[in-house]
């Protein structure tokens, strides 16, 4: 496996990470939040790796989603690939404005840059015809009813909160942007990229490149990413400072470190929900199988203590097996 | 002046290239007019040359700025630079998406690389007091005083169509990632940057960046670009294939070629409107006067004949004298 020339680092977090649930989501919310996230990635910034920057985009799709439908009368909606380009576009806007204060204020002189990105789904992915991902709004029974009718939206009710539209959400295949990521890391600039999991676009067989109804999990694309760029670490953000075993029952625990094997046989087990913790071991399975780095999932908060081997959940290797068959 | 490694083509064109006056915009519009025009740039993108395209994006903003109108009270609405990211992002990837279509149905294989581009402003533009650019939808006269009395938008009438709300345009300073769309273009990259005259933002004196609610003029940052990068030519696209002297009156002509000194001449008595021909005018000034290069304005159907020296309104140094004013 080649070594990478520059040490490159992932650290991906949620679209949350700027508006949190129950908050209006002002853009005043989000500078602010923009801040801390970037206050709280100033010690990887410091350490002169490249370092990629993947944020989720839920929240943000959701409002613009809102947008379109309330105006459906006055212009033409946007189709799903388009609202994640657009969102790629403000997120990644705010998150480098906040990131150039930040480093600015800290005497870091590294470049920053935002890359839209483009990720290869494949046409026969059964998720395709399987949606499973809630977007946008909640809606009352009734409206969902008609949502369902009318276009022909699959609808599932959401964590008892009301009506939602489900939509494929397909395995990343392939990030177009590869190469030019791979280019800006290693002249060490800080990326932002792959935004939302990256725009979901396919081929046809006549070289036409469209978009897809769909949204990639953007964990599953940071895994991805982390072992193509041959990175030193991936860190997955999230809400908990350490993934739980056992979640909800008396045996629950927090973990501090989990081997690979372990790992995977939680996941069959069905300990990490699909939706939310689940991707974010498959991303780091993913990564670990690929390349000898480190995979940690911790909070912003939980991060400077992570990175000095105090707290987070780390994935371990079973020494030397686990390589010695990938490689085999 | 020292010489750029590759030989860099710069060209910029409105969002009207994809959203038409007239037409409703919808997507396979917009995916059908970016086909069009990356089958146009196709010439340039096979002479090997970095090439970057710079787009305009007032439609887009136009419709992104009715969608958060419309849905006002069930999400906050973005800021205008907000605005100006989401149209980057959506602008950017329906045209690096029909690119790639088009250079792999040639058998090209060109990188392609969309960057989100924030433009600093100077808080101290006196453009930033006078309000001057329409954006956004048209209102009744009413609806106009309403917004102007709850909002304090400075409206206008605009073209007998209504009345707009007009936002300051100010002139473009520094492209903050000069130094990234420089180093792809010189690796032979299709570079799209700096969309809707790129996100403008502001830093303070406490090191704080923000953005700025304005709108800047992608002809004058395409000129900005184009001078900074020593591009070989600067091609702006517009909806007419040559520049008009004395428009609308009984010796109106077009002109194949224009002098330096005959511009500004003519810009100066108000031979070009601000909002249209005017800042491409000044942008084609401001390269000329900086680098040995060739300024073009043309329509996307008059490029091949004008890259042959047929057509389009060419920009000429008076012989030898413009530049050697410069640099004494």
């Amino acid at each position: 496996m080649p070594a990478a020339r520059t040490r490159i680092l992932v650290v991906a977090f949620g679209g949350n990470a700027l508006i949190r649930g129950g908050e209006d989501g002002t853009q005043k919310q989000q500078q602010r939040r923009a801040l801390d996230l970037a206050a709280g990635i100033l010690p990887l910034a410091r350490t002169g790796a490249g370092l990629l920057l993947i944020h989720g985009n839920g929240p943000q799709v959701g409002q613009i989603l809102i947008q379109a439908e309330e105006a459906s009368t006055r212009v033409p909606s946007q189709s799903l690939d388009v609202c994640v380009a657009q969102s790629e576009g403000s997120v990644a806007y705010i998150l480098e404005r906040a990131l150039r204060t930040v480093l600015g204020q800290a005497g870091l002189q590294r470049p920053v840059t935002s890359i839209i990105t483009h990720v290869r789904v494949s046409r026969a992915d059964p998720a395709l015809r399987a949606p499973s991902k809630p977007i946008g709004p909640f809606y009352t029974r009734f409206r969902a009813r008609a949502l369902r009718r009318q276009r022909h939206w699959p609808m599932v009710e959401d964590a008892g909160r009301g009506y939602r539209r489900v939509v494929p959400s397909p395995r990343p295949v392939e990030v177009l942007q590869l190469e030019t990521i791979r280019a800006l890391l290693e002249r060490g600039h800080l990326v932002i990229a792959a935004g939302g999991g990256g725009i979901p676009v396919a081929r046809s067989a006549r070289g036409e490149w469209s978009g897809v109804e769909a949204v990639i999990d953007k964990d599953l694309t940071a895994g991805l990413l982390a072992a193509k760029l041959h990175a030193e670490k991936l860190v997955i953000l999230t809400d908990v400072d350490q993934v739980v075993l056992d979640y909800g029952k008396p045996e629950q625990r927090p973990v501090s470190s989990m081997g690979l094997r372990d790992a995977r046989r939680y996941l069959r087990a069905g300990q990490f929900p699909p939706g939310s913790m689940g991707p974010k071991v498959k991303a780091c399975l993913h990564y670990m199988a690929r390349v000898r780095g480190e995979a940690i999932i911790t909070s912003v908060r939980g991060l400077p203590r992570a990175l000095q081997g105090r707290g987070g959940t780390r994935f371990v290797p079973a020494p030397g097996r686990e390589h010695r068959r990938r490689t085999a």
